[in-house]
């Protein structure tokens, strides 16, 4: 049979912002077969607040949906009511199942808001791990050996460093392997830290007398700081609950550079279109322009059309008249019970006197954090930091001790 | 609490022909504390002719029977139904649950010669493995890490070499270790080529709060040979089931040498005897002596004590007028129908003539194998081997082709 154009356009879906796929022929079959196929993502039964980094599999995802194919999220519970069994990593306590089912239901219920949850499969891997029992586990075990799990990453180098690696350890990877067997996955999606494991599955199932699974690995998505991953805890995210003006403004504040590979991992706009505009900043439009474009696809798909116009009419309005990127930093006394707006402008150096503070609130010239200030006696609590301005030039970031 | 004599005797005995016992300190606290010990022996299911190497570690535990403790025999039926899941090994097919009762009742009835059956415990470890389930097995594997795992010789040999190690080879010691665990054990007796293993146990009992067993490891017992560890396949082994004379003459074969190390192993004689013996042997006392002592005991132990002063006087008919070690070995030609024993003598040059053959015959002078022949007409068969003999001096290895 040779290739349709479906095929190919298919298969560029696929590829696109994608870190590798192994193997593409076969995956070309899988598609050429016209068969439903079976796209796996294994996921821990964490709660998290999903931020645009966790997307980008999900993006994938609904694109496999969208070509008619049926997407798996495999929970991995089974470990996760076993938690950290070494007991050296406190902060994973092992969960009990209702735990596991409500983190499920919560992550599924953000991630509906890329899938379609009606053709979303969810499955929990203690259905087929829990009866292979003790014995199971050892057969499993049998499947691989130690040299070849020494090759994973992380492993080579813990192993090299003298850091200890927990027997353990060396289970995982084929518990999830197995997951594939179980599912009969034809493909399996992970970033690309997950290799390893993904080839392990890929393996097993041939083990099996199984077709191969395809692994196709998405890369990771750096942060709004163009450097590191994007992550909560560096404070570089766009969560998928941020209100939409807020939403709007992180995206918009991407460098332009970065914007490419952002519309690669997370806009569905076709490749074609996506090729058209790449065109058009090389012949010299404004990028901000597709900058605008992306953010209000954004805003859009976890908010409302409406919200995303919005939050680009605030976002200019902001912008004429909005806030200095580098105003300067002050630091203030306050008593316990806080400090007064007129006490904290002068203090802050913002303006000379007690006297000139009144007068500009009472004239509309004075903010915080944005909202214009109507209240002279208002106080700000102690600990808080503000950004105060006066006027349209005037700013500091008022740090209240 | 200071030792008491009862307690430097019996570690006196227990580490007797000991390779090495880990840790005396510890084994002397148990024995002081007066309490029953609970000793622990692993054995493969498999179902072995026993022969007196397998006894050294069965004589070790009827010494700690004689001290009042109690003896485990621990089959280790788990892992034999599994077989060798790696497929490698087709010499290790799973086996039956009554294969492998079969099995151990067929070892179990041999080791009764040595053991006191009273006083000997036989457990499964199916009975606490099996339970463990898919969960347990991975909390057991997360209590070792793999580098601790590779300090086992063969294992570090393996792996340096680039012979493969499955992953289910590092959950063996571990469940081997549990064992010990589930046991309760205070003691844990194997090879030396055990030490590894048994170590494992002692380690895990700390991790599950319990007093860490002694381990106790035994040597190889060397087959008749003195060189190569006694074995079948050797041919160099005394089975505990060989006929008193072949056992007794195989025992009187050994070197005077050799003769102390399997005393040590394998007499019950108390230490104080033995050393006994070894002085008189310094001041000149023939060793044979010993040996004849020593090879009785063992006929007697495996049979019976008249079955052991049989098979000595046999040794003795056989050693006095016996057969001398070295005697000239003779082929002769013979027609399809064998040979007379006439000819026989004749064509072997035991006889100068036919006459002197018949004559000697008529005298009662003349044995094969040992047998008087009473027939001038006996026939010999083509194709076998006989030692002849004419008068007390005249002998012939006669091959007859």
């Amino acid at each position: 049979m040779s290739a349709t154009p479906d095929v190919d356009a298919a298969l560029a879906t696929i590829l696109r912002g994608a870190d590798e796929l192994i193997v593409e022929s076969e995956m070309r079959k899988k598609l050429e077969s016209g068969r439903k196929l079976r796209i796996k993502l294994g996921l821990d039964p964490t709660a998290p607040d999903l931020h645009l980094g966790h997307t980008v599999v999900l993006n994938k995802m609904r694109q496999f949906q969208d070509m008619g194919h049926t997407v798996i999220f495999l929970i991995g519970d089974f470990t996760s009511m076993i938690g950290d069994p070494s007991g050296r990593n406190s902060t994973r306590p092992p969960l009990t199942r209702e735990q596991i089912e409500a983190n499920a239901q919560t992550y599924f219920k953000q991630a509906s808001l890329v899938l379609n949850p009606e053709q979303t499969e969810i499955r929990y891997n203690s259905e087929w791990c829990d009866p292979l029992g003790a014995r199971g586990m050892i057969q499993l075990a049998s499947r691989w050996t130690v040299a070849r799990m020494l090759e994973r990453d992380d492993f080579t180098k813990r192993f090299q460093g003298g850091v200890p690696i927990s027997v353990h350890e060396f289970l995982y990877p084929l518990m999830q392997g197995y997951d594939s067997v179980a599912l009969k996955a034809d493909v399996e999606l992970g970033g690309t830290d997950q290799k390893f494991n993904l080839l392990v599955g890929r393996e097993l199932q041939k083990q099996y007398g199984q077709e191969a699974q395809c692994i196709l690995t998405m890369p990771l998505l750096e942060g709004l700081d163009g450097v590191e991953k994007m992550s909560k805890s560096k404070n570089n995210y766009v969560g998928i609950t941020d209100v939409p003006s807020e939403m709007f403004g992180k995206l918009m504040s991407i460098t332009d550079e970065m914007m490419w590979k952002y519309i690669d991992l997370l806009s569905f706009q076709p490749n074609a279109a996506v090729a058209g505009w790449k065109k058009e900043v090389e012949a010299g439009r404004n990028p901000r322009d597709i900058k605008v474009a992306f953010a209000q696809e954004i805003v859009e798909r976890f908010h409302s059309k409406s919200a995303a116009e919005a939050a680009l009419a605030d976002f200019d309005a902001r912008h004429h008249g909005g806030i200095p990127e580098d105003i300067p930093e002050v630091s203030i006394e306050s008593p316990d019970g806080g400090i007064g707006i007129v006490q904290l402008l002068k203090q802050a150096g913002l303006t000379p006197s007690n006297a000139e503070a009144i007068r500009m609130i009472e004239q509309g010239g004075v903010k915080l954090d944005g909202e214009k200030v109507a209240d002279r006696m208002l106080i700000v609590a102690k600990g808080v930091t503000v950004v105060a301005q006066v006027g349209k030039r005037k700013f500091a970031r008022v740090a209240v001790k």
